[in-house]
């Protein structure tokens, strides 16, 4: 099997789309959530190469139904990614991943603030043997990032934002993509300018966070992740199709 | 109601331990997880004024399951805290917070890194309105924690390590308690020196991990988080029986 990061392209590649949804309901009834989960994947799958779901579906649901929803997910080309910010200690990052990945999870965001040792190395080893992903949170979408993901540290004696170093560590610890979101296409290109082409920039935050496809698309980011414009709009299919003709003519213009 | 900080030290008191389960089991088929936990509430809560779930339990069950494990904890005096390491955008911790507390949970761990804006504003809102607790991450028993929690950091022009940023957020913000690993007491000493009585001081990574308790209670903490060296003994019961002990002796000793 291939690792995450060139299924992930292929899948973009073969279904021209670079949009991920970020599949998080809210204001659902709980025993309503899986079936509206496989109604919006049966709607849109054909304008996604992928499809991301945090806790708004993994606490409610057990891992039996997400599996389900996982599944059908792959029935039609979609990749599957756990963006469970995973930052425990090395023996709880181990059973997470083991069941996500068991859940059919292709890749899991990892927050690289809690180090390598005992920390990342766990979900690599876990991962790796699973040809499971590892996006690593480099800069996040929300205001709060700034106070965390911007703040200066001293690396090697050079005072350094965060989100530089851990772009650095994806590169080190050979990751299969980072997040940097839309609202700061500032750092998506300086990042950009770390990564280049071997790891892609996801980049979610465009729409009711305020970030713009177009200004993510031409800062560096390779895959655009959205939820709430689509899941809340009066026509979810129409709004998918919409964005993935932005996401077309911005990678097809000059 | 009282607030968690004030709960659970109730509970600490009437029932004279200030000990901890971690109910992180492994190797331990899914169908069976849940009457594992319900069986080790009921060998264990005469010892626990508190029990901490993770991904272990929160990933495999439904929240339906994990509110029959809370409510057993509840019946014994028992408080129940959610280990998530909450770090994500606000409209997710709002949703995280929300089925976390409706399933009985009366705290949820949180990662101060994401930061203040649209990041613990919103858990600190939705816990707050709940009589829910924040208790904040400011130095985890890992090794790998000296690369990020460990880190200096610029916090007004002066060069800080990020767990005395954390704990002075940890005042500033209200939170109900705040974790330091068992495993360096010189950092707990740190840390009560800034908050003092006002936060207790949560510490996990006694036993296998290679802290002690003796340390960790002399250093300044106020809780002791213990999973493996329990649910791994051959006697469960005997093993938290012993812990309580060595805490109250520890505690009365001048």
């Amino acid at each position: 099997m291939n690792r995450f990061k060139h299924r992930i392209e292929e899948a973009a590649t073969s279904k021209g789309t670079r949009l991920i949804l970020s599949l998080d309901p809210t204001g659902i009834d709980i025993s309503k959530l899986e079936s509206y989960a496989l109604e919006m994947l049966e709607k849109l799958s054909d304008y996604i190469c992928g499809v991301k779901l945090n806790w708004h579906l993994l606490l409610p649901l057990s891992l039996h139904d997400i599996s389900r929803i996982t599944s059908r997910a792959h029935e039609s080309g979609v990749q599957c990614i756990a963006d469970c910010k995973l930052n425990d200690i090395g023996s709880t990052n181990e059973v997470a991943v083991r069941y996500l990945m068991d859940a059919g999870f292709d890749a899991v965001t990892v927050n690289p603030f809690i180090g390598w040792m005992d920390g990342v190395d766990t979900i690599v080893r876990e991962a790796s043997v699973r040809y499971g992903g590892i996006i690593l949170l480099t800069y996040m979408s929300h205001k709060g990032a700034s106070e965390g993901y911007g703040r200066i540290t001293l690396e090697d004696g050079r005072a350094e934002p965060f989100y530089r170093v851990f772009a650095y560590r994806a590169l080190r610890w050979g990751c299969d993509g980072v997040v940097v979101g839309a609202t700061r296409t500032d750092i998506i290109r300086e990042v950009y300018g770390i990564l280049g082409e071997d790891i892609p920039i996801y980049s979610p935050g465009v729409g009711i966070q305020g970030g713009s496809i177009v200004d993510a698309l031409k800062s560096g980011a390779k895959y655009v992740i959205v939820g709430r414009s689509i899941l809340y709009s009066q026509n979810p299919e129409e709004e998918a199709r919409r964005l993935v003709k932005i996401i077309d003519s911005t990678l097809c213009s000059p």
